[in-house]
């Protein structure tokens, strides 16, 4: 499509910021405080972080919902004046000094800088039963949940380093852990393999995928596609999924940002990606650690570096 | 001195965090959840943020003081059973394959592991009157002193964000605040900035170093090296010194560690600093952005760097 050139009078920002999970409301918080014209533009409020019903390792509170913590972030970023359009973003584009991006409703802005930060979608196991005990048995993050299920009996979904490092950490409190894995052997580390097999409480299943899950409000058992002892049946308090998350930067495809294998925008210790003027944080990047309290930081770090970048364009047109 | 080997039934830990400010007790927060044996070791608790009087810029707070928010922190760390120590570390030796830490008490501490993250300390003015004015007109505090110079003229020394904080908050008590800035523009967040500019009681003297201090028992006066207002004395009551702050790591020297030319430890992006199973996080590394929220996003990766080094010797020594 034709893009307008009115920006000079509307939709113009200085920083616009893609993702509005715990990075993205960050880097408003950041941005605000440094006076930037900025608009957060984000496809569903809070992020990945709202699926966490406890979270205890977040800096400030010892325990709080994911909830509730985004609830709170906004108050900053709505205390500042930054502006929170709930729309999705489709396509990012460089045209002459400004990015213009483009949501679904086909609203244009302009911005002389962004910070990608719309993080990853956790993939689902797509069975029955799942949406229902989101929260309930079913969670998608170890560190968040895993003191919840002292003395229980649960099980990780999945054969990789994240799967591995779950059920450790998970043997900790739970009484029982499972590793339900549909291939014959672990893709993991092999110290993190080491480190599964040789703990007592944990058992691998094998060749196995989990079909459905069953309880009344909360999960009490699940179902396999494969007979263990003696049945398709195992009673289960709580299930881990770590079947991966996909970073998802198809709509910056003609910025032609440096992705890693694993499609993550890479960024370096600033949260520059390759592109001037861009930047990026949270779980979008390549950052090894995954974690809310990093995601923040990286929030916080790439509003600086787009702050910086601004006064020296400044700066420039000033001599000019 | 020699060390004592009895460490293997006493005083050994996984890993000794070396700071009690915010990203120490983040690390902590951390370890504890990675269920690391762990000890903080800290000469003062909560660092360097204590001083601060209004933070709202820590995602999940619109307004805390610094000291609040420290014990929000060590709330969770409590909640771990994670032991804080107050005591001064004076070295830090490799003994082995353990890492020895000594205390100014000559305590004994043994680790696999160690987070520095002891911050920065204040820098001083180094001019006449300066020690002798300490605790009667000089402070270094402006959150513990501000309310001492009710009704009087103060003065703050610098012009960066700190200084325009605290020149901010000394106009609610003081009857008039100079800021006194070598430099012809102040270097702080445009926000900072204009609260200062617009606040009435604040004036600021660019351009100028303060050279000497004057009184009897108490600071009557400062010497300036530019005249201002026909004079290069000034009558005041108090100052307060916001020139920065340096790092300190002169109890590491045994381990080599490579520091920056501003002294500061050099860390990766994992936390990583030259010797294997030492880390380091906060304003005491030598990352560039100096905020709250970057230094806890440190301390969490410092901690789970700590955390996989343990499980990999673990299995290196399960191999032998």
């Amino acid at each position: 499509m034709e893009y307008s050139l009115d920006y000079k009078t509307q939709n113009n920002y200085e920083l616009i910021i893609i993702g509005s999970g715990c990075s993205g409301l960050t880097s408003g918080i950041y941005a605000g405080r440094y006076k930037l014209k900025t608009l957060i533009i984000g496809s569903s409020f809070g992020g990945v972080i709202l699926e966490a019903h406890n979270i205890e390792n977040y800096p400030g509170f010892t325990s709080i919902t994911g909830i509730e913590l985004m609830k709170k972030f906004k108050k900053s970023v709505d205390l500042l004046n930054i502006p929170i359009l709930q729309k999705e973003v489709i396509s990012i584009k460089k045209q002459k000094n400004k990015f213009c991006i483009q949501t679904r409703d086909n609203n244009l802005f302009y911005s002389t800088t962004i910070i990608i930060c719309c993080g990853t979608k956790r993939r689902k196991l797509s069975i029955e039963g799942e949406e229902k005990f989101k929260g309930k048995g079913v969670s998608y993050c170890t560190t968040c949940d895993a003191p919840v299920f002292a003395e229980r009996i649960v099980a990780v979904i999945g054969g990789s380093n994240s799967a591995c490092q779950s059920a450790i950490l998970l043997s900790k409190y739970a009484s029982k852990v499972y590793i339900i894995y549909r291939q014959n052997k672990l893709r993991a580390e092999p110290i993190n393999i080491e480190n599964v097999i040789k703990n007592k409480k944990i058992k691998i299943i094998y060749n196995t995928n989990i079909v459905k899950l069953n309880g009344k409000n909360y999960l009490e058992s699940i179902e396999l596609d494969n007979i263990y002892k003696e049945s398709k049946i195992l009673n289960i308090d709580g299930i881990f999924v770590e079947i991966g998350a996909e970073p998802s930067v198809y709509f910056a495809e003609d910025l032609n940002l440096e992705l890693s294998k694993n499609k993550e925008i890479i960024v370096d210790k600033f949260c520059n990606t390759n592109i001037k003027g861009v930047y990026a944080a949270g779980d979008i990047t390549d950052t090894p650690f995954r974690q809310l309290i990093t995601a923040c930081g990286q929030g916080a770090i790439a509003a600086l570096s787009a702050y910086k970048y601004i006064l020296k364009k400044k700066k420039q047109k000033l001599k000019k």
